[in-house]
């Protein structure tokens, strides 16, 4: 279990490092990691970490499709946090071979808040699976 | 493989209770349940289970930006329910530690319904993984 | 790996028998599929493979939502595709049993490219699973 404090009401953070991490530390050769965020306003997406205004651009967009002051029966505020984190979803799996993780050349995982700032936290589960050259 | 009845057109309907006597019944301890859906305009979604405001301002709000009655291709009626199962998706994961469901303190699973009322169908997948404490 | 060639700018393309292959090729008997993309502007879904105007509707509607035009601070013009592709996401699972896909009757993978043309990739990773009649 990984603890991760957002900084702000709507960000993504970079949490690549730390599944690589986990990936090393749980062993795992070859299969899946899974991460996983037990929350039910952030969620977790894989996008292009080299270029910033990639994730600005998500976050304003999907902001603008679910606005934050939109007509909800929901009391706390956080209606909007709740539909994106749905659309988005709570768990990626990104492939494992030979110990590291298979990312394409721009992808980064990002954990995702939608109802910030706050102590957030996250899982990493190894998946063994079976790759072969195809 | 579970049976559910879908009571309306469009509705969401706790199925944690049996993914977790799933999991008992496969014998998994750690891990995690892959949930699935075999069906193209249903899904699930993880998300809050203590107020069904919640699953109220999910269901009505994606429902607004695909609405029902858009000017599709698809001629039986439910383009928007194949569209909306595109989206939340078909599968969830969900980690699994000690024989138990590790979900976080307001998550529940639910089943989508988008194009009820119908007799579906899940499955729920035992994944052997690796957890370590990180 | 396996590669593609997408035709158009925005697409899906029917990718089920070269999973199911790939199933084989692995020789994974019980468990799950999972589909991997390794790209940021594209992404894998699972629905209805019967009537391509299912496939035309959820591209023209996600594109509705998500216009290429948009005010983006991304500035390679493909800031939407972006998008998509986290909402879509970049894999799926699908369970398999006795050495097959288990897909409902009207499901079939789908390669989703939203910044074509281009030559694209994505992994098949055989997850073994536990599967019980429940």
């Amino acid at each position: 279990m990984f603890e991760i404090k957002t900084p702000r009401r709507v960000c993504t953070l970079d949490i690549t490092p730390r599944v690589s991490q986990a990936v090393e530390n749980i062993g795992l050769t070859e299969g899946a990691a899974m991460v996983y965020v037990p929350h039910t306003t952030a969620a977790v997406t894989i996008n292009e970490g080299a270029d910033f205004d990639v994730q600005r651009d998500i976050l304003t967009t999907i902001s603008k499709l679910i606005p934050r002051g939109g007509d909800y029966s929901h009391l706390e505020g956080n209606a909007d946090a709740h539909i994106k984190s749905t659309l988005v979803g709570v768990s990626v799996l990104v492939p494992v071979s030979r110990g590291s993780l298979i990312l394409g050349t721009w992808q980064k995982v990002f954990f995702c808040e939608f109802d910030g700032p706050r102590a957030r936290k996250f899982y990493v589960i190894g998946l063994p699976g079976l790759v072969k050259e195809q």
